[in-house]
């Protein structure tokens, strides 16, 4: 590229000021920046102190541990992340997802803010899906978020699955209600009475609806943000139809529509399988999924499900036609409709955050990115003339607009009483996928210096000819989607793990892998192999998950759709030497969230 | 146009067909379809009938008394309208809403279910301003729908407006909470703690946020779809200024999107002003709304309201920064932000379906239909080959592809035993605003048959040349959407009495007139005259609103805008006669909702 020589030192200076911040004296930054900006870190440090004190957010973050504290990242700039990725997990989430300005703790347990920037994520998600979906005929609707007690308990196995986690309602201001109403932790049996009334005809099927809402589910194992919540947010599609066959297509389209949402938005892997029977939706007939990994800890999650209920909640509910294929004048016997439920959850966010993110912050894949583009003004120094200033400042407007013609969302940061290595250091915590710096050096050469968020440090910078921005940048917010999601499968791959000796197993998982054995699916050997490769301590204690991670059992993640070659019918026995039974299909299980 | 000859017979001959659908055995449809459409009718009444034997839905839903059942429209088909909008409003209301197919009764008081046809109204709206407001620099996110008691109680004006409503969560599964969570009625209390903590600085101002959410209000009037009910779907903005300036322009913007909300996609008009203080936002500083009129009742209704909440939450919440307009290196003196609060919820919905809808079901604004346009194969008989038939569906699918290329939502019905004129009756409730006949003779003529929702009869009658179809269905959606402004606007204008002698107050109330007069704006005042303007029921009975319309006392509206003339400062008196004041202000009041 043009302009080396301009480039070449102006590159290396500004590296290390991204890295110390007006922390460092050196560099080019004057001492009253780096006072004021120490004072402004100092500010909100002590304003933040205040308000925990008084018990506003954060009463459950995690309060660092002297442990903790030792392990904070040297040379850390105060606005940073202070604890690595590799060293305390949860602490490192937390503040991510904190100081990435992503979320707050709020002072109802379980409950958390989603704050503009991961709320944006979702919207994202939201829009996509609802493209994906209104396609296949699928409408939205609203459901109350109450449910009768009656109504509710109508469909036995299901409400065993949720009975302990509602959330009932028993008094309006001071009056008690005469009976108490439930929050809904799913609407199933919200929404079925209303199918059984509006369906009348085959010709009134496939009934599609979805929903997106919030729900309740009062878990009291340990909250995390965007993983286990008391409430969240998340879609729920409902819908009946004619015959099994209809329903099962229906199922495994919406079950590529979640995959793509991980890989195609947030550049996350996933494997695609089916439920055993112990793990499948409380009531349903069987549950489909996406399965996500998280490197640090070596756990499974659950990234999506896509169920066909059969016809359990037709039969319950008494949602019946008249069978279409009866010919003739004679009374047509009524058939139960076959239906399916699925969901996703802003669970999506918290496994982009701990897959992508790293030391110096959150890490956005940059199509769920509110702001994939920032332009920070460079060289800048009390020196110069407010003609100068105002000049750059000129061009950087006229970039932007360049850049937002191509279709990025692209903002400039020209605040006043920052430097730019504070601004370089907060737009890397709040995890921006492109920095563009520009200053006289940049504006002489007509070009821009990019910084890519994913790849720190020289290797992840470059120049680009103002010429070829508007081609430019979006082949590069490409390039780094796709980079994202290549390195999260190769992680994914590497620790996929084809276990056929059960010696292997435990060792495995404590090698934070998940183990694809040859396994007979029934539910007592998937409770043998939970029981078998636990450590010591219970799972449901009150500890944090990820403290407990390296000792808790396995569970089973899904049959995978794509089944490795190996298992001999009537000859390959289940892994586990306990079991006497024969091995059905490959299962992945792992030590999951 | 072209080919009148064909179309004359055509026209007359379909009109009657839609107004008196299979029911009749006139005209060109076969006794056979009549019979199959009556029996579809009644397995349709049965199974709504065994639905409601189970108590599922309409369990609220008016049931028709014997003086409304005398007042049937007479020969209203089997599946349409069955009383009048001018003999029983809120029977016929809930019938346009459940047979329109938007909304569904539930079996939680007070709730109710949005289908996918009010919903998409909804979305719309959606959409719309969220294009606005994000274009100001609001940004999107998401609080808890939990709030604590002590948080809640935190600002007392505030409290009191709400406490009476407040539904509260107090076990979890058989487990009780150890404090009683309230679900949040409005979000003021939930979200200002985090403003004490997010606002560090004048640099952090604005802080503009908005939800979409639900909030609950447990009221224990008779609840009624869309305009009271217990849940209901609403944006609430919640933004922080600098200066009261700032925040005052933000709330005269925000009242002109709903303005615009109202006027530009539900083609509503409505008048917008200032509440006095006694009708103003619970611990507010002021309130701006804009008001609509049901010309049905003579009623006005709230539209949105937009507050300037003053430095009162900021006080109580402790919301400061340090005064930037103090130069030099003393100590800062804090100053409280200004805040903003704003709201416009599916109430919406109501007053549209209230103002435009007539007897033969719902209309639906162009801009807001999830189907503008159906198309619907007519003159095909028993005897049309089956060639022929296909080949006009082909046609149909064609002309569908035509005017959804103009950005024109369109469907077609090609149903199978379904008459035609069943079909006209089913849309024409469901409110579609243009319909499109297409058969052999217009095949043969290359043209298409359209009739507009809005305009009942041969007037809203016409051909369109297919070749003419891309442009002249968008400028006809168009047309009718301002008929429908036109028509409800002259309605409003025409029921807007300005009014200075009391005498003619009461009488101008009971003939459906919401009334300007020169008034003092105090409470006192206020209250008097709502006492003298009502008749004889009390205003909070349990019966149904629209019932006791006609009695109830008058609230004032708004001080609109929009100021007439004729009010002489320090001369002119207040028009309550017991009142001693001066007038300040014209103010609007009415009979209300």
């Amino acid at each position: 590229m043009s302009n080396q020589d301009t480039k070449e030192p102006t590159l290396s200076d500004r590296t290390l000021q991204s890295a110390e911040g007006d922390i460092s004296p050196e560099g080019q930054i004057s001492k009253n920046a780096a006072k004021k900006a120490a004072k402004m870190a100092k500010q909100a440090a002590d304003k933040a102190e205040k308000a925990e004190a008084k018990g506003i957010g954060q009463s459950e973050a995690k309060k660092p541990t002297s442990k903790a504290a030792k392990k904070k990242i040297e040379g850390a700039a105060l606005i940073g992340i202070d604890v690595a990725k590799e060293e305390d997990f949860p602490g490192w989430y937390q503040q991510v997802l904190i100081k990435g300005d992503m979320l707050d703790y709020y002072d109802v347990s379980g409950c958390f803010i989603l704050k503009p920037a991961s709320y944006f994520v979702w919207e994202t998600i939201q829009q996509w899906f609802n493209h994906k979906i209104k396609k296949m005929g699928v409408r939205n609707c609203a459901f109350p978020m109450f449910v009768s007690e009656d109504v509710l308990k109508r469909e036995k196995d299901h409400i065993e699955g949720f009975a302990a986690e509602v959330a009932w309602v028993t008094h309006a201001g001071s009056t008690p209600l005469e009976r108490k109403i439930a929050i809904r932790p799913t609407s199933e049996t919200v929404m079925y009475p209303y199918y059984a009334k509006w369906i009348r005809s085959h010709r009134d099927l496939p009934l599609r609806l979805n929903q997106w809402n919030s729900v309740v589910r009062w878990e009291f194992k340990h909250p995390q943000p965007f993983l286990r919540t008391r409430e969240f947010l998340w879609q729920e599609g409902h819908t009946a139809h004619l015959t099994e066959a209809a329903a099962g297509e229906e199922v495994l389209e919406i079950l590529d529509h979640y995959a793509h949402v991980y890989e195609d938005l947030l550049a996350v892997p996933v494997v695609k399988g089916r439920k055993t029977e112990k793990e499948k939706f409380a009531g349903g007939y069987y549950t489909t999924t996406v399965e996500g990994y998280i490197p640090s800890t070596g756990r499974g999650i659950q990234g999506g499900t896509s169920h066909c209920l059969g016809q359990n909640f037709s039969k319950m509910f008494n949602i019946t036609v008249e069978d279409p294929t009866v010919k003739g004048e004679e009374k047509k016997p009524p058939v139960y409709v076959w239906q399916n439920s699925w969901g996703l959850s802003t669970r999506t966010i918290g496994v982009m955050v701990m897959i992508h993110s790293d030391n110096r912050g959150l890490v956005l894949p940059p199509r769920v990115a509110e702001i994939q583009t920032i332009v920070i003004p460079v060289g800048l120094t009390a020196k110069t003339t407010e003609e100068v200033r105002q000049k750059l400042y000129a061009e950087i407007d006229n970039l932007v607009d360049i850049i937002s013609a191509s279709g990025v969302r692209v903002d400039s940061d020209k605040r006043e009483g920052y430097s730019p290595g504070w601004k370089f250091n907060e737009w890397e915590l709040r995890g921006v996928p492109v920095r563009i710096e520009f200053g006289p050096g940049e504006s002489a050469g007509q070009f821009v210096t990019v910084s890519r968020r994913d790849t720190p440090g020289k290797d992840g910078k470059t120049t680009i000819p103002i010429a070829e921005l508007s081609t430019a940048i979006p082949a590069l917010l490409d390039a780094i989607h796709n980079d994202l999601y290549r390195r999260a499968d190769e992680e994914f791959r590497a620790h996929r793990k084809l276990i056929t000796n059960w010696e292997d197993f435990t060792p495995a998982l404590n090698d934070k892998n998940v183990c694809l054995i040859p396994h007979c699916l029934t539910e007592d050997c998937e409770d043998q192999i939970k029981e078998m490769s636990k450590r010591k301590a219970e799972e449901d204690s009150g500890e944090p998950q990820d403290a407990k991670a390296p000792s808790m059992g396995a569970k089973s993640l899904c049959i995978p759709f794509d089944q490795p070659e190996g298992i001999e019918p009537g000859i390959t026995k289940c892994t586990n030497p306990q079991c006497t039974r024969l091995a059905d299909k490959w299962c992945m299980f792992g030590r999951s969230y």
